[in-house]
Parts: structure tokens; sequence; C-alpha cells
């Protein structure tokens, strides 16, 4: 099923159902208020939910989901965990900054704990207050678990996914060098981050959800035109699953922790990119110099990705660069 | 007035608020649930709290305290920030691990994100499945904010201020070197944060709560024994509302955020500490090498803080190391 939220003048919108058309929806209010409800008894919670979504497949209770407006499936999260679980990504963003990737960058994931307060919709304008901080997206996957108890293996992290979304996790680039220096991870580098409009359960994504990785292509433009169809299980070194169990090592999560995949970037260079600091760095090994320039006022992103019928899973993430 | 969270079998708990004397509370459900939801709608809530605090001090709907479990004061947070405020912690620890401090370690806070979905009430045991990790105590002193606005100055920044609480910041020391040279900040090196039983409006804290700082002494004791009485507002160089200012630089933070001091630590060695990183390191200096060993299973933890009164005005963090 597909569950969204709805704007409805709480912090925390009401919890929705989806049509596979995309085209309506249902409440489901009766059912739980908010999705955060909705994960905090999700044993109890899921199979009416899924009673719903099968009604409205058959008309029952529809509405246009064109007359409403939607927030992030959470507008606020208990945590927001990102990994950096694809190597290439990695690489080719420390070798953009000249700093050496760690000494455990293949048997360690890394993951840095993000801002989950205010979590962006998937159309809501990013508003730049200062374009020489160096705005970049990055497009990815992430899921969504239920209660995870400290010391979680990676071969038992299966069965905590409850929902996939993807993200758009916003960089200001020109505040990163400095701020990982100070050897406190990101912050005022990481403005707040967007996400899909719909959450999917990961029966929705049938065998391109295999092994804690979602092998299906992410679609990104830039201004109109494609920049990047990296596949998201080609070159995840570390699956969603290894990042719940090293996530979990020392703490226990709270059912709704969203944690994402970091970058989707693959080897090959003919799939492009999910964010325009990989693009730059090619550039800088070819041709001496960056020649795409960071975002500025005026420029659109989008995120989307299709499954193997070419249905739009999680919907578009579509969002326009704009002066404050 | 002060308030806190009765135990109930939900994730959130329920609203209490508590009498001066420490002994008895009023139940706070009939005003707002949880805490969260009175953070979320504080301009109507605080008022008719106050009355209930007022109701309780003449004996109104008062119930013994003794008789109820407390979780934290918000079982789980939309934010954990904590800072690095005091540059003498700064320079110790950095010391104790080799580690030059930040260029800009006068100019601009250290801060990191925490994690916030799971924290532990101020008498929870901390379950250690690994003495080799290094565990230490930190004593903090913490602010919770209402709605902060993107771009919110220091001097805008006090009126933000809800709540005091302090917090016991787990760390484990021996994972922290090989988790920062990875970049991304503290992760795994932070297990599950602990906090004061009470949360206290700034209001009870009279003159001592000034220009975002807060001058009493925190109590420190291990084992039964002393280790430190530092001054909170001393050597903190970053006060509470440049803290603020800093992490809303790029991006709005939502009500019930947690922000962090960081470490209370005065250069003056016979106030002690609040850490055993920093008693380590001075071991070091003047002896060569450490003489205080790092938590074990059987210690005890105990931070509290008294007003000139001798009023024990957040209650009592006392945790038990324990083995799994």
């Amino acid at each position: 099923m597909r569950l969204a939220t709805m704007k409805d003048g709480s912090r925390d919108g009401s919890l929705i159902v989806v049509a596979k058309s995309g085209a309506s929806f249902a409440s489901a209010r009766s059912v739980a208020a908010t999705l955060q409800a909705a994960l905090d008894d999700w044993t109890h919670v899921a199979p009416r939910l899924r009673e719903l979504a099968e009604a409205l497949e058959r008309g029952s209770g529809a509405q246009p989901l064109q007359d409403v407006e939607l927030m992030a499936p959470l507008p606020r999260a208990y945590e927001w965990i990102d990994g950096s679980a694809f190597i290439n990504h990695v690489l080719l963003v420390r070798k953009a900054r000249g700093a050496e990737p760690p000494a455990t960058l293949w048997s360690e994931p890394l993951v840095y704990q993000g801002g989950s307060g205010v979590l962006s919709s998937a159309t809501e304008p990013f508003i730049l207050p200062n374009a020489e901080w160096g705005l970049d997206f990055e497009g990815e996957v992430c899921i969504v678990v239920g209660d995870v108890e400290r010391g979680t293996l990676a071969d038992q992290a299966g069965d905590a996914v409850r929902l996939l979304m993807l993200a758009n996790d916003w960089t200001y680039r020109n505040l990163v060098p400095a701020e990982l220096a100070k050897g406190f991870g990101f912050f005022n580098s990481k403005p707040t981050t967007a996400f899909s409009p719909f959450a999917v359960t990961p029966d929705e994504l049938g065998a391109a959800w295999s092994g804690g990785r979602l092998s299906l292509r992410l679609h990104c433009e830039l201004n109109g035109k494609r920049v990047g169809c990296a596949n998201a299980a080609v070159g995840m070194h570390f699956s969603f699953h290894d990042l719940i169990a090293h996530v979990a090592k020392t703490r226990s999560l709270t059912a709704g922790t969203i944690i994402g995949s970091g970058t989707v970037s693959n080897e090959d260079e003919a799939v492009g990119v999910s964010c325009l600091a990989e693009l730059r760095t090619r550039e800088t090994l070819t041709q001496g110099a960056p020649q795409t320039r960071l975002l500025e006022t005026g420029d659109r992103v989008v995120i989307r990705m299709l499954d193997a019928t070419g249905w739009n899973v999680f919907g578009t993430i579509e969002q326009e660069v704009t002066a404050p």
C-alpha cells in the first residue's frame, strides 16, 4: 500500500491511503490519525490500512488527490539517519574536496545523524538564503523502520523495514569542508531534507526489493533535463540491513526512524548522477575544472523512481529553488 | 513550574506538574496529554499548567510522587542537538586523544546531532554490553525550545527557551577516535542519553538564568564520591542563545527540540570534572598516565544541581551501570 500525509493545519497532518493510480485517496483517520501513530502500533494498524487500501481500489471512500496538499509522509520524525552506502559517491565527493576516504570505507558504513524536526514535502520550494553556500541536491532511497532493539544484527534487520520513500537530501557543498574539519559531522551544511509524497510498503516493490536493496533506477532531472538514472541497488555496498545493524550497535531505535541510503551512485558514468558534486568531480578529472554550476534561484530539481511497469512508485519530488 | 512525564505504558507517557517539595504531583492530562503536546501549543497550554502548579502548591490534586515511575521529560524528542560550549572541555578531551582543537574553536560553536528517538529516564540503569568501548558520563545542562525560525539571531533567541533540564550524555570514549576519523561525527560512540526527572521553566531559576547561561553548580558523583561541582555559566563561551542561532543558521527547529551545553567544565581544577575524560587527561599531564579507570558494571553516577537555597531544581540523575 501507499501512504501519505495530508496537510490539515496540524503539525503532523492526517494519514491517507493513496490509490495505485495516484489519482485518488481515502482518509485513514478512522484507523490512525497520523503516520507516526500508525507506525507506533503497526501490527494492529497495518491490516486495517490494507483493508482501506483494497476498498479504495474498488472506489470506496475515494477523493481526488489533486484537491489536497501533501506534507512529507512524516512531517517530523524522531530520527533521520543518513548513510553513505554507495562507495562510488564517497570516493567522488571526497576527491572533490581533496579529502581521503576513511580507512574503514569497505568494512563499516558511514552514517550521519540528520535534523528530523522539520521535514519538507515533495513540492515545497527550497528557499536559498545564500547562493555562496553552494546548494546541491542528493537523490536517495530511504526506509522507515519499526522498533529496533540495540544489538540487532543485519540478518535479523529485514523485519524492521516498514516503508520505503525517496529523499532529496539538500546539501550546502561549500559549508561541508569547514564543518567536517571541526570533527562533529554535518550540521549547517544539511538544511531541511525533502521526501517523496508517498511512503510504500515493501510488497509494492515486488522482486525489486531484495536483501535490503532496491533494484530500480532513480531518475533525477535538473531544469527539465535528465542528469541521472542510476540503479539504487548497484554499488550499494552496505544494504539497508547492514545500515540498521550499524546504527543499532549501541542504542535502540524507535518506530518511525528514517534511514537513508546516501546519494545513489553507480560507477557506470553513462547512467549519470544523483547529485551535482559527482558530476563536477568527474568534470574536474577530465577537463581540469567543474563545468556544471551548483544550484541557484529558479533551478528545478525532479526526483522519481519508476518500476519495471513504468509505475511512479513514490510519486515525484519536484522542487524549485527560490529566493527568501 | 516543574514538569515531568509519568510512565503509563504509552510511548510518550503522561504529563504531570511536580510540587516544589518534590514530594507530590498533579496530573496535567486535562491540559495536555504529553510534554510534547504542551510544547506544540505552549502559548495556550503554559498558563493552564501554571494554574495547575499553583493549585498543587495549595495541595489541590496532589498525589505522592514516590508512587509513580518517571520517564525522561521527553521520552522521545524530534531533535537532540548537543553543543560543546565549554572550551576547557574541548581542549582537554582533544588533548586526551591527541587531536588538534578546530580552527574555529572561539568563533563558532561545536555541535553534533544526537539520537533522539529513545531517551532514558534519570534512574534507568545503563546497560553496558562491552566494557572495552570505554564508558564515560558527561554532565550537562540543556534547554528545550519552542519553534525556532531559520535565521534566528542570538539576540532574538532568548524567547524560544521554554524549559531547562540536565543530561547525562553517556559516551563510549574508545569508539570516538575511529568514528570522528570517518568525518561524519559521533554515532555509535553516543548511546542513549539520560535526562533529569524534571524540566523547569526559566523563571524557577531566578537570577541564576541570565543571558542564556545558568550560573549554578553541577554536582557530579561517582560511587558516592563527589568528582565535580563546576559552575555551568563559568567558561561557557557560547551561550544557549549562541547555540540556538548557530543551529538555526540553515534550517528551522520544531517545538520540543533539545539543545545541550556540552560537558560543563571550568578551568579551575579545584571544582573537579563533569566527565572522567577530563580527569584522565589531567592525570596524564601531571602523572604521565590516567589513574582513574573508565566505567564498569556496578558503578553509580549521580548528577544534580542545587540552587542558592539548596533546592534540587531538576531532581537527581542517578544511574547504575549494569550488565546486559
